[in-house]
């Protein structure tokens, strides 16, 4: 294999559409000078955003591959595998499937994506359910967060599946050995919580391969007091969504209060310049990129909403990804597990 | 009745015990003219915090039931049920079951005080599962969430008594009519969800009681598109723990980056000062104080580790719930859905 690295980016889906994800390509090319890109668009949109950014030296790493047809939000999982086999989306990931590229990144609907990526992938030989995850912000260092929504009921022994692939992709992020796994619950007791997540916290007591830490609450994910947190993709999904509802709060509270005297307002204004900067630190955007653990790709999900900051962390995430081949390691993970 | 407000307070069971309990319910005496206190706990040691605040003049309106036997946090319900009757926790909203306060308030451990709570008050009649629900600060006002974790799995059924009760608390906080009551999903598709968090949807579309505005993410919970947010107990303890623990995160790393030039270290105290102001807006001090809704009496949980601000907060909620007397508009609420 070369040091070459390319990405397969799917331009459409998110909703500011190539606008956010044509400059984040054109930043992450000039950042990393062992990189390739692989966009899926509409061609002509896509070379007229290109010819926008004036990076002729670009070219000859960046790729179009033209496709008409778009997943939209309202896409259902069941339409998207009937009648999206052309899409931008689909197409990315048969970039990944024949080997073209070592990840895909897209902005796009995540039901159609997960049902997409385990059509035209495959699921890991020993995987029951991949599963949606992402490295969130806290305060001593960072913690691997799954799954986001992918499995909405899961029984134990997913649970325990998910605690294996976390481990691996938070090495993947961070290079920590010996990662603490808890699971995701309303009360640090044994007796609390659903009879799944008391089994599987037996499950992973019993595991001589993982560090369990026992039951953790939704404000533990960001004290850092473990490394892996696994849960059911309902309450995953519902952690990382909240956290970003209050960190915008948060944001909009700082700047509508501070409109009082002149001077209030000038260092209201120094505030919130520091402010902006802190709320990086811990923002969703700083923390963009889900990956979709278990097939056989990686598959990298940007927030729909991104920003051209957002998705170009997101690529990052991407590269993380493909340099470790995180499919490959799940996969002997897996082989080793069975075995 | 009286103008009368009468309000029990277990000193016993947060983090802090009484010594954040006392001075808040000294501010609060003080603030509150026609307030009378009843505390619950160990006499000798409240009598000296007392002293220690110099307030003779509220000696007549603060009154204290000694009792020594204490619910820890380790206790579980069946526990608690069997061996703390005669706990602070139990005497507390004793007095609530006699009419001898209108509300009670307490920080102590969750799962004791609801089982404790349904077997001295007994359950408001109709109502299935009572459920932990509070007010939560959005960008436009405040969204009231519930179930807060009372109950782990919830039915279709539960859920839209969840949110009939939750528009009745909600009213008593805001004083607005025609709430808008949406369910806490994955997404906003109609197809997203559980089984049953779909099957309620079509029972909240169908009461003309209820303005149901769909479903909504977590992190809607913060936007105010809605005021009534409606979901089972481990979603709704997840989305509220999550968002505390990504403000405390905020907080912690303002107070970590700027340590560079002199100059970046004052403006950087400067905007310090001005988040902690930003913060008290949205953080959970400000915002203390669950209501258990649906049993016969008003009961406040405020949040175990609470400070003295924090509790002060909580009993500023009691003092809502009482003065409207939440308990009897819930009795009325649910007789009129029965006829």
């Amino acid at each position: 294999m070369s040091s070459q690295l390319r990405l397969a980016v799917d331009v459409m889906g998110g909703d500011l559409g190539p606008r956010s994800v044509v400059p984040a390509c054109v930043r992450f090319l000039n950042r990393f000078p062992q990189a390739e890109l692989e966009l899926f668009g509409p061609q002509i949109q896509l070379q007229a955003l290109l010819d926008e950014q004036r990076q002729p030296q670009l070219h000859g790493r960046l790729h179009i591959t033209s496709c008409e047809q778009v997943v939209t939000q309202s896409c259902n999982p069941i339409q998207a595998l009937r009648h999206k086999r052309e899409s931008s989306m689909a197409r990315a990931l048969q970039a990944v499937a024949r080997g073209e590229v070592q990840a895909m990144v897209t902005s796009g609907n995540t039901g159609a994506l997960l049902a997409l990526s385990r059509s035209i992938l495959g699921t890991i030989e020993g995987v029951r359910r991949p599963a949606l995850g992402k490295s969130l912000p806290a305060e001593a260092g960072s913690c691997f967060l799954l799954d986001l929504g992918a499995n909405i009921d899961c029984t134990a022994e997913d649970l325990l599946q998910f605690a294996r692939m976390g481990i691996e992709a938070q090495w993947v992020h961070t290079g920590k050995r010996d990662l603490r796994v808890a699971l995701l619950n309303i009360g640090a007791e044994a007796h609390k919580g659903t009879e799944e997540v008391r089994r599987a916290a037996e499950l992973l007591e019993k595991d001589p391969a993982i560090h369990y830490a026992g039951f953790v609450e939704g404000h533990d994910i960001f004290t850092g007091v473990v490394d892996v947190v696994v849960c059911d993709g309902l309450m995953g999904n519902v952690a990382m969504k909240s956290a970003e509802g209050v960190i915008r709060l948060m944001g909009q509270k700082a700047f509508t209060i501070e409109r009082k005297s002149p001077i209030k307002r000038f260092f209201g204004q120094l505030a919130i310049k520091l402010l902006r900067k802190w709320r990086t630190q811990v923002e969703p955007a700083r923390y963009n990129g889900a990956s979709f653990l278990g097939v056989k790709g990686n598959v990298i999900k940007s927030h729909g909403g991104a920003s051209s900051e957002a998705f170009y962390r997101a690529m990052i995430t991407a590269k993380e990804c493909a340099e470790a081949d995180l499919a490959a390691r799940l996969g002997r993970a897996m082989a080793q597990v069975k075995a």
